[in-house]
Parts: structure tokens; C-alpha cells; sequence
């Protein structure tokens, strides 16, 4: 049997902590399965004396990672820190240009670094990977940069934010508000105490942009991506969704278009008895089209120590059944010096339509105002439905509610509609803007 | 950049045109990925005069695959004849013992050499890839062999057969019954001329046994499945599942139990709000359930030239990636000779529970009998309905439909209980028992 594989952990927080249990548990297993086997012998983390509950004998203890990254006796370097800047970048640096393989969870860091990271470690020959950075568990890295090689990705999209997912099935599950579904994510953990990076869709984006350069093999552009998060989503939007047939997630999409690449992160609607609308709660689900294999769709844990643990192990595993030297498998798909430019798509039609939700004052002609505003926009629809505004607007007294759905239409046609009504006198509070995105086999 | 693959066909149907078409188109793209190209050196099929679409000039043709697998210069052996003896199994044979990576999409082959192929290639080093035996171009087999490692997987079940979920979802759909939906699935070409293979279940049970192995680290053991089709799930089934909030699906199943290993292919009733019942038509899923990841479900095609090709490209980059010489990716997922003997699981208790339909005589007393003999062979029961009797069964008129659900209970108390009812004089033809099975997480 092959000599050891030695991993040096920075971070023992909880996915740490995990794997460090994990690893001496099933080493056995592991050295069966791996054909060598796997030890830690270096771990990092801030507070040597806390308690983590895993047994740190004989482990060799560094009070920062760039110490371990520069001075360990380690085959791999695991990143577990998090952040785009400080201690995860300049230790993941300085392990990738002294030769080590690198297994990292940290996609903030990725989106700002990737490239960089990428060439570095295909110049040293050395692998890394990334499973746990997108959508925890499971395995859509491994997926995109190797079983789907020689498809052409036409789009790729998910639920990448178990806080998000989680609260949006809890309003529409039980008519709570987002604020106080919000504050139970909170009490249960789901969601940090300064929440506005899950929900306002920054930590969707850094993933997507990750898969992005994946499926489309362009250069990482963690900064060209429109966002918009789900603060604004109401009770009354989810029940109108249900109405119509769909569900209301927040996702991430990316698409290919003649034009360039489109990536968009906001709250979608999806047809209701499409199989990605049944993923609830903290469960992630990542959907990759492409021209060969076709529909490919895999649901599973997004967050949580283990299963975050379980992605990083196999992360490992892949590199203790490698065999040394030269690396073949490009660390994002294609090798970073052959990624295409970025080039951001131009508007373009959106092939879902929209849905377009008003509060207008319950006035003769109103209905019609608001029909000739999206004839005059070019704007075809699917349907228009009047009712009775909800109760719960204070403004909404002698107010009602117009739902319109929309064919494929540009977002600047929408817009100007929009713009054009709020122009009118009639309307009451803001109007609600929801794309629609439909899975294309299931 | 290094030397090209050389990669050898044998088998120019659907699969293996798609496949001399996609790398043909692709090349640029894949010599980028892979560090290297990929070329089709050699072929082999049965006619040589017939035209497949495909450009086969400068491929040296093989009149059989034995030659082509003994001759060829060759690196990797692409078997695509299908069949578990003959020529599949005499080529890939003479491939691994000259010392030639194989990729193959042969459940039948697997299931029964799989083991001693296994053993074949990690003796001589080479790899033996089979990605698209199982679910098609899901990339389940890279999931449990890569992805999981060091994973304790509790149950492994699918939907893995395209032509029976089809028949299933149309009667659903459209109330049609089991033989105008086959009718039906053959003038498609989604099912043969002789169905009776995927209709019965050997071809899901052919899969189940692959991924048995790969989850549980037992030895393959196709001949130890309890088998059941589902040409006798009726229209009435299908309704009484769906008032009780079910669906039908053919599942093949593998579970870890105290005394062994289960594995189990039948009609199955899946509530119908989880994921996997919203699977309909030819697509496939597969859900693992793992004790540090947690529950992964992997949906897309289970068949189809280019999904099956997409997934044998992959198969056959991951081996133009890899560096040659020793191969360290256990062909099973655990070395061959490491596999633990397979023990079959004791009669257990089915956690799930049993949905069970009588067509009774319309007389007072039989409610009463039926649950008495439940409770005789100590079944709890979740629910007991009784209904008029469909009017398509001819004997059912004076008679009327008993439908129970079980608690959790031994198949033996189930056969028990319906064998006592059978012996009772009101039972109008044949009671129908159908297994429910639960989702861990979604």
C-alpha cells in the first residue's frame, strides 16, 4: 500500500470539527476504499484551547494557516475558514505555490480568486478542488467538471440558499410573513444574526458564478451577475403564484445566449408540479441542461456540518486515489488559460414571461389603462386577473389587485410598462415584478 | 500535450453512433479538457455496409469484437453490444487481460461478471467504467463510487426502468389501462417487442444489483432480488393510491438491515408530495441515503442515444484525464477483492407498510372478518376504507372494495393475513398488496 496521504486542516469550526471525526472514524474504510490511507496530521484554528469534542492527539497544531500552509508536513491543505480575503486567501496562496493539493468549501473566496487559484495550481500540478463550495452535499462540481465533459451547457440554474428556501416554504406553508419566518431561521440557526447576505442573494451569486465558469467554460464574473433578493416577497405573491400554478423560490440562473452569458440571481416562480418547485426547506437542488446528456437535476442537504464534511472528504478521497504529479482534471473544467473571456449577455427576451402583480385604486378604466400600457410595450399576455385586494395593505381600502402574466417578453419592455402605470395616478404602493423560469424536461 | 487516446467501439447502434458522432464534433473542445485528444481508432459491428450517419473513414473496421479487442491499437475498449454472455463478455474479457482500460453500458454484463471483471482490471491496473449501465446519463455510479467515500449508505432505491414509469404515468394521466399504455410505449420504441424484460423487473433488478455493490461494499448478487412487475397494477390501484395521497412507481430498492442486505424491485407507492413521485414518463431517479451526507436524489434520462453516449464520454474522458499506469479508483467502489460476501436480510419488518385491496362479497360481516384476521397476524392498521367496487372488474357487481394501510409489518404477517382471507368464501378474485416506501428527507 501506498504511504499515507497527509491533510492538514485549517478551521475546526463545525464542517472542521466534522471532518476531523469523520476522517479517524471510518479510516479504516477509508484506507480500503483510497488504497492508501488518509491522516491528518496539522490542524489551524484560532482558539487552541476550546473544546470541539474530536480528538486532536498527535495532531500537529499551527496557530495560523499561512504557518501550516508554509510549514507542515501535509500532502493537502483544507481550507475551512471562509472569507474572500485575510487568512483563507493568503494561506490557500501560499499552500497552492509550495506545491500542496488544496480541498476548500470557501466559495466567497473562489468567486474573488478562482482564476488566479486555478492557474497556480494547474502550474504546480497540483489539484483543487471544490465540492462543498455550491451547494454543500451535493455533487454538481464533480458533475459539471467531469461526467458532463464534452456537453455544451445551455443553462444552468438552483436553489443554492437553504435560509432562503427555508423561509420561503415556511410563508407559503403556514401564511407567515418573511419577517417572521426570518426570525425562526434565525432561532434555528439557518440563518446568521446579520442575515442580508442570504437574502439578499450574495451568497447565491458566489455560487453561481462558480458554476457559471464550469458549464459555459468562461472566466469567472462574481461581479456581473443581477441580483435580487426575497425581502420583498409577500404572502399575497405567494398565494397568487399558487393561484396561477407555481412556487416561488429564489434561484440562481445562468444561460447561454447568442449575444453572451446571462446570470441572474432573484426570486423565480416555477410551474408547481415541476419537480424542482417540491424542494423545501434547507434542501438544495441544482438543474443542468445541456445538449447531449440533456436534463440533469440533483437535490439534496445544501449546509450543515456533515454533509458539508461529507463533500470535502470526497474532495480528499479523489486526491489520496490520484496519483501524484501532474494533474489532468482542469480545476474549473477547462484549463484557466484556455476560459473564454466573459462576455455579459445583451438584453434579450425572457423565454419564461413574467408575472406582474398591482395594487391599483378600484377605479372605472384602470383595467383597461393597465392592458393598453403593456400592448403599448409589445408585451403579449398570458393572462389578467382582477380581485379584491388583500386585507393586510393598509392602503389597499376601496383598492384592488391586478395579476397579469406575461409571454416572453425583454426586461426593458417590463420595465417601461412598469414605469409607464407608475406614472399613472392610480396606482397604490410599489408593483410587484416576478420572472418566471421553466424547467425544460421535468 | 500527451499522446492521444485511442478508443475503440464495438457496437454501432443508437448509443455507439452518438457517440463516433459527439467525439467527432467535439474534439477541439475535448483535447482542451482532457490535456489530450480523443480519437476513434477502431470499430466494430455486425454490418459493415449499413449507413449509420456517421463518418467511419480512417477507422480501422473489425469484423468482430474479439478481434477488435485482441488487435486494435487501442488504449480503451468501448463496449456497446449489450448482452451478458457472447461476444460483450469474451471481448471485454480479452480487453482487460491485454491490459485495456473498458468502458462499457451493460447492466446484464456487470450483473453477472461484474466481479471478476472488477478483479480483472485492478490486477492490470486499468480502469473499468460503466457510467452508463445504471440511470442512464444520471451520474449515479461517479456519486456512490467517488463522491461518497467513506460514507455509510443506509438505502440505495430508484426509479431505473424509463418503460415502466412511462406505462405508469400515462395510466395515471389518462386512465388508460396497463396494456393500451404498452401498446402505446412499443409504437413509441420506448418498450420491445418482448417487454416482458423491463416490464417484469430483471432490467431494474440488473441496475439495483450494480448499485448494491457500490453502496454497500457487498459482493453483486443479481439472482438475490425478490422480483415483482407491475403488469397487474390496475386503474384502480392507481386511484385508490392517489385518494390515500400516493403515487405508483416501479422502485428498485437496497437497504441496509441488522441482518443483511435487502434488495427488493416492485411496484411501489411513494407519497405524493416527495420529490421522486413527481418523476414521470421515461426519465429516471435514484436516491441515496447516507449517514454523513444525508438523502441525494439524482433525476434525469434514463435512456436515449445521446444521454446513454454523454455518459460513456464521460466515462472515457475521466480515463484520457488520468495519468496511465495504476489505476487506484476501485472498479466496485471497494477493491474486488475486499468485497464483503453478500448476506440476504431475515424477513423483516417493511418499515413503510403495506397498502392492501379486496374485492369483496357485498355482505355484513366481511368488514369485520378482514380486520379480524389483520389483527390476528398483529397488523396495526393506519387506515381501512371500504368503497363501491370499480365497475370494470366483470365479477364485482354485489361487491365492494376493502382498502387497508398497514403500519410497519413483516411481509410474512402480510402473506399470512391475505392467505387467511383468501380462505374465506367473499374474497371476489385477487386481493392486490403493494408496498409503501417513505423518503428520509424529501
Amino acid at each position: 500500500m501506498a504511504d499515507a496521504l497527509k491533510v492538514g486542516i485549517a478551521g475546526l469550526g463545525t464542517v472542521g470539527a466534522s471532518l476531523v471525526r469523520i476522517i479517524g472514524a471510518r479510516a479504516k474504510e477509508l484506507s480500503i476504499t483510497c488504497g492508501r490511507a488518509i491522516e491528518i496530521t496539522a490542524v489551524s484554528a484560532r482558539d487552541r484551547s476550546r473544546d470541539r469534542g474530536v480528538d486532536l492527539s498527535g495532531i500537529t497544531w499551527f496557530d495560523t494557516p499561512d504557518a501550516m500552509a508554509q510549514e507542515a508536513d501535509i500532502d493537502v491543505f483544507v481550507e475551512l475558514i471562509g472569507g474572500a480575503e485575510g487568512a483563507a486567501d493568503t494561506s490557500v496562496r501560499a499552500a497552492l505555490r509550495r506545491g500542496l493539493h488544496v480541498v476548500t468549501a470557501n466559495k466567497a473566496l473562489l468567486a474573488r480568486h478562482g482564476m488566479e487559484f486555478a492557474a497556480l495550481a494547474e502550474d504546480k500540478g497540483v489539484l483543487l478542488n471544490f465540492e462543498a463550495a455550491v451547494a454543500g452535499g451535493i455533487p454538481v462540481i464533480k458533475a459539471l467538471r467531469e461526467s458532463l465533459t464534452g456537453n455544451k451547457v445551455s443553462r444552468v440554474y438552483g436553489i443554492m440558499n437553504g435560509t432562503c428556501n427555508y423561509i420561503l416554504t415556511r410563508m407559503e406553508k403556514e401564511g407567515l410573513t418573511f419577517e417572521d419566518c426570518l426570525k425562526e431561521a434565525q432561532r434555528l440557526g439557518y440563518a446568521e444574526a446579520d442575515p442580508a447576505f442570504d437574502i439578499e442573494g450574495n451568497d447565491t451569486a458566489h455560487k453561481l458564478a462558480i458554476l457559471t465558469t464550469l458549464a459555459f467554460g468562461t472566466q469567472i464574473a462574481a461581479d456581473q451577475i443581477y441580483l435580487e433578493g426575497i425581502s420583498n416577497i409577500s404572502i399575497e405573491d405567494i398565494g397568487a403564484a399558487a393561484d396561477l400554478g407555481y412556487r416561488i423560490k429564489l434561484l440562481g440562473v445562468a444561460q447561454r445566449t447568442e449575444s453572451g452569458i446571462e446570470q441572474r440571481v432573484h426570486p423565480t416562480m416555477v410551474p408547481r408540479d415541476s419537480v424542482i418547485a417540491q424542494v423545501d426547506g434547507v434542501t438544495n437542488a441544482v438543474a443542468i441542461e445541456s445538449d447531449i446528456l440533456g436534463e440533469l437535476l440533483m437535490v439534496g442537504p445544501g449546509a450543515g456540518g456533515d454533509a458539508t464534511a461529507s463533500a470535502v472528504l470526497g474532495d480528499i478521497a479523489d486526491i489520496a486515489k490520484s496519483r501524484p504529479g501532474e494533474q489532468r482534471v482542469p480545476v474549473l473544467g477547462t484549463p484557466a488559460k484556455a476560459l473564454a473571456p466573459y462576455v455579459r449577455a445583451r438584453m434579450r427576451s425572457h423565454e419564461g414571461g413574467y408575472f406582474i402583480r398591482l395594487t391599483v385604486a378600484d377605479r372605472t378604466g384602470v383595467f383597461a389603462s393597465v392592458a393598453s400600457r403593456m400592448a403599448e410595450n409589445n408585451i403579449s399576455l398570458e393572462s389578467i386577473v382582477q380581485r379584491a385586494a388583500s386585507q393586510t395593505v393598509a392602503e389597499a381600502r376601496d383598492s384592488k389587485t391586478i395579476i397579469l402574466v406575461t409571454h416572453a417578453t425583454t426586461e426593458e419592455s417590463v420595465r417601461n410598462a412598469v414605469a409607464a402605470i407608475k406614472a399613472e395616478s392610480y396606482l397604490v404602493g410599489e408593483p410587484q415584478v416576478i420572472r418566471i423560469e421553466r424547467p425544460k424536461a421535468f
